[in-house]
């Protein structure tokens, strides 16, 4: 039997007092104790601020997304031993796979995404350089910055692993400390895992504290610099929302709680399409993985009328078929509830749903399992029911059973259909089977605003697609009413939750210092030798090199026109090029200026620019014409870093005429060598 | 006097019970009468929801943004009128500009936004394109689709137009309908301003209504489409998020309430610099514009102990000559507070600073007024405190005296000063004058955590610079902790408040029917003929030209070199291209490779093709060597309306060698013809 310790202020600690026993979910004997000790509020939240927050944010984004890959591979080396006692949750090895490999793999996104698409640096830029003044002295740039709190994740007891790493993952690349509150149920496996990352030494000390046991007063001691984010159900969210202090300090706080996610099949769909057996196939799938125990598994089945009875008939006939037992086990399907406690909860609210739909298929309520004993484990036959009115129901729109329970129903017409599917009153996921682009975009035009996800499906997609169930940390999860009026996840939308964004006002050199990116008007660092002969670490930003002038004759055009092929109208035929709106006459190729400008500012030699990889936001400003001068200012804009010999230079590319007219401006893009 | 009436359900109503008078600011008489009637809250919602709602979604974020720019249209040629009214609430000409042309400019500014930043489409798409799958059939695209309650704005009492309009701008433009209550003292100003917009006949029926009077039990029936947005004190603002029908219903609640808002003069001014009066003018301007009763006034001034004397003394003759009185005559610049009462308010917080600050200057309590009875208008003469412990100081730090008032205190180093700053506890804004980037960056870095929003002014920007107190339309307004914890404004941002954002996952083909823009392996249509010779209405998304191949050889891309000058060694010189570890030998230039493409694609004969107005995200794949082929597909993204003769298209456009392994990738965009 295991002995559950918290991790606070740096050591693991033993918790003895009001000791409960947790079961085992398939034999019913005790997995292992936790003790309820309320902790140190604040020496824990003082630990996190002092330590972890300043280590934490002493690294760039890119540090840090280093560290959760470093992380996950760590954990990914020692999966197995987390495999082994996930069992005892009642998992199959699938469902271990989903919640285990499921957060190593958010951790490897954030990762990935964290050095893709976030700065080399600790302040994150926000969208666009806002102009606010006419000649462009005054600007505005949003910023994000790390909350200087602390983050206390209460974890759900579906996913011991996923759900802690999930939070983790976003919350640590914001520069953020966390202590983890896991669910007493499944307490071991997170403890589990988090021992792992204690002992990996790869995060700072005091960006990580564990408590298995109770928070104790923790919302008391919170700030706006700190954030609560909560998973688990409506109660208990409502609980810690309408905490005083919470409300009064403006604490922030994100709850994914109950929710009744819906499956619609689309009108376009017959039996005899793949797309049938695939909607069967999610259903089935979102009804016994974990036993049904999925913040976004399908509780509401939504046909149409006409395919009611096919659906019901193959769905039933797959549930009664699926063997449940002991997960070890290679056959066993589906293994047990998390508890019989939580089993007992499960059957009475099947119970309540059955005031307003019957239950289908014969299969009895003593059922039987392989390898295991049903007296002992928390062992349940998934439960499909079915709802005559949908319309004048409220309980099967209402009432989460957190289990293998599911309820279908019919609709009239599409229309309809997205009626039904809203009246679960706010979900984490919807989806839909269809063929029909329309029909996609009719269901997002109507149901979207009710949900969090929309899991779109057919034979096109099946084969990749990744799952109605499955919360990818690309995409945002959360969903609004019901589910908790939240979100998690999402790239980079789920770091900001632990930033803050402020809006930045200044002139264009102010900006420049503040966000490390030249800004158009901010001073130009003249360059002594050119730009392309120095390398990566001796570019400053701001550095500029302005070239000479080449003048662009007629011959140029009609050469280049000749040479490329490309003899559009405005470039040959006076006459067309003056009847457009845009043009004064035969004017220059953009693709010419394009490629005079890389004559004007390449130097030839060998050196540190090892390639153009692209560019960026290419605007032709004012037309050039034949006659006309061009020049050059090159300025390096950002310098990002990218592996151990190279890292990316941005520029910013201004084209101006001979009266100082700009005609095009774009970022360009090379590799350095360092 | 006038007899303020409400819009409810289509009607203008009177209200009868409970009648209050509001006197006017100067003169003390009455300028309205006000009844606290409760409004039928089911009514009124289902009016919204039923009509306003319905008919704002109906139109595309461009024919919003159309209606937002008309309607400032419409009542900037009224606002005289408006001038006239706002007197009354004790505000000078200055003062009625900030808040009615304020008002005004924000709906212009949405109005452009709408246009230049969101689809001509009733959904928005928020962010790229996620890959959630290794051969691309399965995607994700987040969506912000509008929502389906209504928005109930209740505002305070010193912005009476801004106020309504600065919330209208981004919620009419999210599609979302309001019910606006306008805060009792300048109810009159903020009626007479709606009632234009009602009389314009702009807005669709049920877009908006007005309580003027009590919101009676509306939250009791609010759900997670609505939103409630609060301007105002910290004690209604904790009165109205504490709702147990709000939290139990996940209710948006966005809050802008009591904030100490500093302005902190950098180490590095003297007294001889110029940024040394910029300092002392805009501290004297937010103490006297509106009386200093704006969110964002200054009420902490953190300066170098060194400068204390000096500012001190500066600020304080300054605002004696302050001339208060009749906000009608010329030479006065601060007028009065809005009432009696709210004086009293201010005096007694006042005194309460006075416990931990010594009041400056020499004014008498009994002050000079030009133009008007002393004893019967809410004048106030501006108070300046020195608070000599600001480390030990609380009341400073927290208590916001809402008028003419502000604490000055002196940091010890630059670090000192950012402390000081924060203890305000979030905050709207904070200042800084500066002229020296890293301090800025040193101050956005310890500083903007606790801050919506960052002001950094000095010679440089002073001319152009829109003023510390002035929330922007495109920047966030907002602050964490005391201020609130919410977010207004900010562009597009401030638009998300009404919107609910979705994961969209599906197959390329399925996204590209939600979001009208073509993905990268969602079907192709072949275009019958070229799509450079069809209109911009006869282009469909998804149209494809696919070209022949174009060989690329030696000759050509030594000719290039010679043509435009761009010698680069990975063109020119075999053995250094080889060294380089992004190329196998010699390779065509990025430049060579667009203007063959365009050369491939282009037809050349007048027709609807306008332009080319540029590019983005050009990505360069693969290098291209000498002898490889190159052929390029064209594909229609996105069509976007422009103006009455002309729209955009965005092309995807994709370059494949030989081998069809893509080597760029870019869009391109066109202007087309109608």
């Amino acid at each position: 039997m295991l002995a559950l310790q918290s991790f606070m202020v740096g050591h693991w600690v033993d918790q003895t007092d009001q000791v409960v026993l947790l079961p085992c979910a398939i034999t019913g004997e005790t997995v292992a104790r936790l003790g309820k000790s309320s902790p140190d509020a604040n020496a824990m939240r003082s630990f996190a601020k002092g330590l972890g927050g300043p280590a934490l944010r002493a690294m760039t984004f890119h540090d840090r997304a280093k560290m959760l890959k470093a992380l996950a591979q760590y954990l990914s080396e020692r999966k197995e031993a987390l495999y082994d006692l996930s069992y005892h949750t009642g998992a199959t090895l699938n469902d271990s796979r989903v919640d285990i490999d499921g957060g190593i793999g958010t951790l490897l996104a954030y990762g990935a995404k964290g050095r893709r698409e976030m700065p080399d640096d600790t302040i994150y830029i926000d969208g666009e350089v806002e102009q606010l003044s006419r000649n462009g002295t005054f600007l505005g740039q949003h910023v994000c910055t790390s909350l200087l709190g602390v983050a206390l994740h209460i974890n759900a007891f579906n996913f011991p692993v996923w759900g802690m790493l999930e939070k983790l993952a976003p919350c640590l690349l914001a520069g953020v400390p966390a202590i983890v509150k896991p669910a007493s149920a499944t307490a071991y496996l997170t403890e589990a895992c988090f021992r792992m990352m204690i002992e990996s030494g790869l995060l700072p000390e005091g960006s990580v504290q564990l408590i298995c046991g109770s928070v104790g007063d923790m919302l008391e001691h919170l700030d706006c610099q700190d954030v609560v984010s909560f998973t688990g159900s409506a109660d208990t969210a409502l609980m810690l929302r309408s905490n005083m202090h919470l409300l009064k300090n403006s604490v922030r706080f994100i709850a994914e709680q109950d929710s009744l996610n819906a499956t619609l099949l689309g009108p376009d769909i017959g039996v005899d399409d793949p797309e049938f057996g695939l909607f069967v196939k999610e259903i089935v799938r979102e009804m016994t993985t974990k036993a049904g125990q999925k913040c976004t598994a399908i509780r509401r089945i939504i046909v149409p009328s006409t395919m009611l009875d096919q659906i019901t008939d193959v769905v039933t006939s797959k549930l009664e078929k699926t063997i449940i037992g002991d997960p070890r086990l290679e056959d066993v399907r589906m293994g047990a509830l998390v508890s019989r406690s939580h089993r007992d909860d499960v059957m009475a609210k099947t119970a309540m749903l059955g005031q307003e739909a019957k239950r289908l298929g014969s299969r009895a309520d003593r059922i039987n399992i392989v390898g295991a004993d049903v007296d002992k484990g928390a062992f349940m036959a998934p439960v499909l029911l079915h709802c005559e009115d949908p319309d004048g129901a409220n309980i099967v729109h209402n009432t989460e059973a957190f289990g293998p329970v599911s309820t279908i129903m019919a609709y009239r017409d599409f229309d309809h259909g997205c009626v039904l599917v809203n009246k679960g009153g706010g979900s984490l996921v919807a989806s839909l089977v269809t063929n029909d682009g329309s029909i996609a975009r009719k269901a997002v035009q109507q149901t979207a605003c009710w949900h969090g996800r929309i899991y779109i499906n057919n034979a096109s997609s099946m084969k990749e697609a990744t799952g109605h169930g499955a919360p990818m940390p690309q995409m945002v999860h959360g969903g609004p009413g019901r589910a908790g009026g939240g979100e998690e996840l999402g790239g980079i939308r789920g770091v900001m939750h632990y930033m803050q964004r402020t809006a930045v006002q200044g002139s264009p050199h102010i900006l420049t210092a503040v966000s490390n990116s030249w800004i158009n008007g901010a001073k130009e660092i003249d360059s002594k030798t050119h730009p392309f002969t120095r390398k990566f670490g001796e570019l400053e930003i701001g550095e500029t090199l302005n070239t000479d002038y080449r003048q662009v004759t007629l011959d140029d055009i009609e050469h280049f026109a000749e040479f490329t092929g490309d003899t559009f109208y405005a470039h040959m035929d006076e006459e067309a090029a003056k009847a457009n709106p845009f043009f004064p006459g035969r004017v220059a190729h953009g693709y010419l200026l394009l490629s005079f400008a890389a004559g004007l500012f390449v130097h030839g030699d060998p050196g540190p620019v090892l390639a153009n990889t692209g560019l960026e936001g290419l605007k032709f400003l004012k037309p050039v014409s034949p006659g006309d001068s061009i020049r050059v200012r090159l300025t390096v804009k950002k310098k990002t870093r990218r592996n151990d010999e190279y890292g990316e230079v941005r520029w910013n590319v201004m084209l101006y005429n001979q009266d100082n007219d700009p005609v095009a401006e774009y970022e360009l893009r090379t590799m350095n060598q360092y």
